[in-house]
């Protein structure tokens, strides 16, 4: 299982900002999508390997609370959590932090789904029972940063 | 009083496409912006001389619930919807259909807030009055798409 | 035929701005493949049934001179031009302009080929003749505008 | 001076794959800039500081060739030049290689201007006379990648 998580950061890009002189909000659901990768990454789980072996995790809902605008130069931190995870479709959550953790930047949530190429659902525990085991792992756990006072 | 509403279509670029071979999630967000930017086009509010102007229109909170995957090729149309406008703040509803209006590929809500460039709340009704006026008017009134029967 | 060319007209949406107050130059790439589309349907060419055809048309090499900065609230004009058409790949240049017609903002470039699904090549003449046809009469053509003075 | 170079890497996100299930050639564009700002970092330039200063580098001119698709799952190498300077405009030039240094991808190229926030080209011999001597000492330099046989 997944013992200590280490946690997302991201640097803002340029590109990422509009006239307003903050990162677009559009971005913030792009960041979230990476996140999701690097949680993937870190449960052992090759996004790439498993869309080869023919399933995707399309977003079914995604909603997102801005509280304080990320800029150009700033680092961000997601912490992710599997909410609940029904078997085929499972929820998320997560809270974008300032560098220093000291802001709450954003809380967002989404849905997702395991579906083939053809988007059908697929039955993960029959098909892919190691990432329904991990999946099952973290459903409803915190994940422990690494290097962070308990 | 925004009388019809001109329904706000938008043809999908093969850029906003992913490897799943439809269109990225992060792009409805960008497509409910350009709807809102269309609809104060139609209630003859010119977003970019209120920036001019010093008040923005910044959003506090997106969700969106995806349900019929919009593919290249595709064409579709937004009913927006001002839910309600609490003077500083308002909601948005949105609707996403196909081009015949007869699937519903994603419904979605957004909020938001009139702000001053420092992203100070600005008194709407005292500082910009006219526009006030067409919030007021609009809340809460399902738009008459042109064209279509009553 | 294509006897007159209906000029790409494009409005700058909001999330396209950077902190500098302009249109990404990123975006700009964007607007050429949108124009290129745009063209080919002219073409009563559809892009979407090409894929479905198994033929697809990836960029080897775009260029972008930025002259003028285009920003929110801007609309800009596209004018395509198909500069050479060797059978199986292609060349292009396009003129971007403000909405008047006065300011010319971007000169661009792009190189393409006509590939099959596993990006080899296809011989255009022998596969897809109708598409061979049109790319030769285009080769070289200035495009005459719609309702400009000749 | 910048004695080492640290190589520029980045993994592609799923969000900037296209239908063809290739990063679209637009994203290359992001990457330059992504790269651009991490050399200015490693220069000791805080670009986000230099625009508090009331000075911006925006692109005039880019271009990119692209040899090799990259693809979700990879991660790609960029190492940059500065290819010549003129006191307010330089040009650099890029070669984006595979994670292994193996393959070459796209090589590019773009132009820049020193300017204000009136887009007016600034002397940075005069008003900015550190990132003047580091600019003229990168120009035309081929950085040595940290731990890469020479």
């Amino acid at each position: 299982m997944l013992e200590s998580y280490q946690i997302f950061k991201r640097t803002v890009n340029y590109y990422e900002t509009d006239k307003m002189q903050v990162v677009h909000h559009s971005n913030y659901i792009r960041y979230l999508e990476e996140c999701r990768m690097d949680l993937l990454r870190q449960m052992q789980v090759n996004y790439h390997q498993m869309e080869e072996d023919g399933i995707m995790i399309p977003v079914l809902q995604v909603s997102c609370n801005y509280k304080n605008a990320v800029r150009f130069g700033d680092t961000i931190c997601i912490i992710p959590k599997i909410e609940r995870f029904h078997g085929v479709k499972f929820e998320m959550s997560y809270r974008i932090y300032s560098e220093d953790m000291q802001t709450l930047h954003t809380t967002a949530e989404s849905q997702h789904c395991f579906v083939d190429l053809n988007f059908v659902p697929v039955r993960l525990r029959r098909d892919f029972p190691e990432i329904y085991r991990k999946m099952t792992e973290l459903e409803g756990k915190d994940l422990m940063p690494v290097g962070m006072a308990s």
